[in-house]
């Protein structure tokens, strides 16, 4: 008896915090409450780094932290314990173990780990600050975009690692090239080619900060040929992930027609007034309403032009017996 | 009959400043003159800043601001008061309603509701300079690109909240860093993470005005790693909107096309000849005259190929029996 | 006699001047001779600003100041006079005034032009100096693909025009913001908005000189904002440009294999032996070799593919009477 | 005898270092070691140019340098002489020579021959230091994605000569006009169009440093000017690079799908048994994992729909003799 209502207790936990597919006005208020919570942690970290800020709230920067921890923590534990229901024929503790390697669980510990270890270690406070700034990526879970850049990101990884690479190359050769004729104008700036990198780094991201510049005409030919070449290539990055973003999004609405189409030929469906189950896929492809209501239309004319043309095609006989030929 | 005739005025009226249809000389000269008023008074707002010029010319500023305000005033009242012709079966005051709250009407009033709010409130003189150049905002009603921009922007903005949510992530991480290391170096500069911030922005968006600048070697390293990183990023929303405004041209595009072709199963519509139809479709959609010319012509080409396969399938014969296959 | 060697001589400087068509070593020389004037003629402009080196050499300057505009005066002629040759049905006087109307004739007549007023009008020798600057534009003729960008600059102009406009909303806000809040702080640098627009272009285009910068916290914030807004919008000409670029070239690719399948389907024109045609219509649409070669493999591959189908397609019998339906 | 133990080392010699499809753990050995190899040059040759660590360990670096030379010597000499493996039907020297022209074997050699040299001819130390980055190049030869941007670069070389001929139009023309302009201002700066270039391509590529910048109101009027024409041209080339890039992967794998589907039809290939024959072909063509599997899947569900469709069409019977109509 007990047993059992702890499981549907266990149920009810993994479909607040876990089950995308279950939308009720709990579990969003749920959501909503962790990442106020999340962007409050992050905007503290902010504030504590101002000195006229934290020192006469410094009590409440600690209750926050401390509450911040506590939620975390139980959060953590939760989804550890609830997560066996995710599929409920598999072991429970390995399904545990699965979720606790998962990048998004990793995430969660990074963001409660420090404060423990703070017991054992004792830290920099400073550098503390910068570890709990970690708990912003708990946020990557709640935005549907942010995961399809991401998936990007992967996708493309080739086309950067060529793009990093030519970089590099550039940055190196740039650096000496700098370092080879400016180096006796401007023995401090340009001393060796690490130091000569950093102007390298300023001048093909065309950030240009100024504090760094060739002075003899050898060397702004040279940095001025450094410039058209490199300029190019640092924007190239951003190319690639709007292309590639571009195509994801394009694939993402095929699938989503492809899946309404299946369901269509399976033929137990109404698309017209089943909205619910529309919406469930649509939630769990990431597209807006919008996009899903225009594939929705697409695919009923569709279906309207391809009932018309069997019509059509049903008029037509066998030109030799004149009979129908279905 | 005095109501008949104020109605053929309001009808009048709504061709000639709500109806993009309705294309005579005179609404066209009514169009210029608005958009020359609204560029000269975005120019008096700008002039009107620099004293040389302010306070030897200040009555006739004066002076043109009052009549621009009584022009806008009864461009506002007269758009109120015809937009009832836009569906003459609707009530006229609900008709009216959704006018006011259409985004087009409220830029018209926010054009001129400062001016009269300054007879109850005064407000500080620069403010309301500031207030009427939200004029220019009125020019969007007559460029069709800018309204397609907007779709796009609209249309894409899931991809623009992620790149937000992982730029102001990559602020927060950067600024973070940078307060770290150059702290101790630049006390001023980086005093708290919130003024690093703006060393952030001004080299993830690779302005890089030089008055903030990383002077130790661990800033210049992490530095010149935030920056390769970021300046991908920064370019981003500028290769999503490219890739999304092709996308929605070509889409457009298709539309035109996708239309013509309906007229033309129809049979009812000649394309030759139909040239106000065209253009009345072309303007909706927002392409320029030679784009739907294009289209024209290789839809009239299309169809000549098609008549011209329909007769060669006409003269297929069945080898054996004669007769044809159709 | 002489008539006819007068137009064997004219249709011989057309052949060699205007007809992209005709490709022999003669003709080529004269490119490669008119293309080098040019260059020179500009690095010429560039060295004259030099003091020291114009100077000591000021006579050999002159003397190739009055050497190319001989050429470049009877080049302008020679064109004149065998462009008749363009259409031999033709008016001969109308087909030159349509010459001189075109883009490239107006460039070449700027080229020369400023060299002629100067002897009735006194020009400030700087000023001249860069009218003769212009000659570059004669390179256009030139580069087919710089004539693509053109026609893809003319076709995106919708595109441009949006830009521009939301580029200047941008402008004109930003400057009018930063005026209000920075204005008590730097009094100097943002004294009007008109000083204040130099600040939002090069903060806008991501230049940042540094020379202006936001001091205030309010004006930092502002200025982060509009930069982070802005960063995409200037990158976004390029993204346009890119995207227009590459459906040009994909069209004019389509148009050849278009062209190539026509000369196809008409028969008798041999695509492996006949390559001085293929290589006749790759020249007149501005493709290199290797697009070309690629696009005949793929025409080749297409026929192998359709003439085994149709080998298939004639082993179907009717399946009534049993005899081939071929 | 020993003739053919010779042959049989040069064949294993090949297959090590030039034999993409020969993957074993001693080859993928070489490969990594001599990937380090170069790093560490690269690394040495930056290290070497800061004084307080070359002075003290300076016989470590020229220990290193002289076993780095005969290490890359044994690999040129090995991969000469192994070539002739390549295609055992061809004369061995025609293969050598025709290795040696290729790309990769120059890079092979630059990055040995300035150390040889230097026996005969002495160098200045600090440009052979620059000379030996080039061994930065021979990595080319391990990253797949590298070589494919180079073909995307290769191949829209048309664009780029097009966006470099504009972009030095650009630069002359803005040269010669903020000369013009800022001449008498800022005599020191703008003293010559040569002079004023360096501002011009600072600004273009929105680099900024704001060592040079235009002080008079018409200098800053045609510095924004220019600024806002320019600065979507220097971002030009990445979106090119991009879309390139993209089109280029996809063709890839369209290739691969093709190489695929004509296995398949030739009907003795397992495409779920055999994954070593697949990852062959993906390696020639340059894909990663992820996308070949998706290709593979795709391919098997094409098949799968193809099998249906045959068994569907299978049942189609003429209604009236009951034939099937295949």
């Amino acid at each position: 008896m007990l047993f059992q209502s702890i499981r549907r207790l266990r149920h009810f936990v993994y479909d607040i915090l876990q089950n995308d597919a279950h939308d009720t006005l709990f579990s969003r208020c749920v959501d909503y409450f962790l990442i106020f919570l999340i962007m409050a942690n992050v905007a503290a970290v902010i504030a504590e780094s101002v000195d006229q800020w934290y020192y006469p709230f410094q009590e409440y920067f600690t209750w926050f932290e401390n509450f911040s921890i506590v939620i975390f923590s139980i959060e953590y534990l939760l989804r550890l314990w609830s997560v066996a229901e995710a599929k409920p024929d598999n072991t429970t503790w390995r399904q545990r173990w699965n979720w606790v390697r998962s990048p998004s669980a990793l995430i969660d510990l990074v963001a409660i780990a420090p404060a423990f270890l703070n017991f054992f270690v004792s830290f920099d406070l400073r550098f503390l600050r910068i570890l709990r700034l970690f708990r912003i990526l708990k946020l990557t879970r709640y935005f549907v975009s942010l995961r399809i850049l991401l998936v990007v990101l992967s996708k493309e990884k080739g086309s950067f690692q060529a793009v990093i690479f030519i970089l590099i190359i550039m940055i190196v050769t740039a650096s000496s090239g700098i370092y080879l004729v400016e180096n006796h104008a401007q023995p401090d700036v340009f001393e060796s080619i690490p130091k000569a990198m950093w102007w390298a780094v300023v001048t093909l991201t065309t950030v240009g900060y100024g504090d760094v510049t060739p002075i003899t005409t050898a060397g702004k030919v040279l940095g001025a040929v450094i410039t058209i070449l490199g300029v190019g290539l640092a924007a190239l990055p951003a190319g690639i992930l709007a292309t590639g973003l571009a195509n994801e999004l394009s694939q993402r609405r095929e699938e989503l027609e492809q899946h309404f189409r299946e369901e269509l030929v399976d033929g137990d469906f109404d698309l017209v007034q089943n909205q619910t189950m529309i919406d469930k896929i649509r939630r769990e492809l990431g597209l807006d309403k919008e996009q899903a209501q225009d594939i929705v239309l697409q695919v009923l004319r569709e279906q309207e032009l391809e009932r018309r043309e069997k019509e059509v095609r049903q008029k037509n006989f066998c030109p030799h017996c004149g009979e129908p030929l279905d």
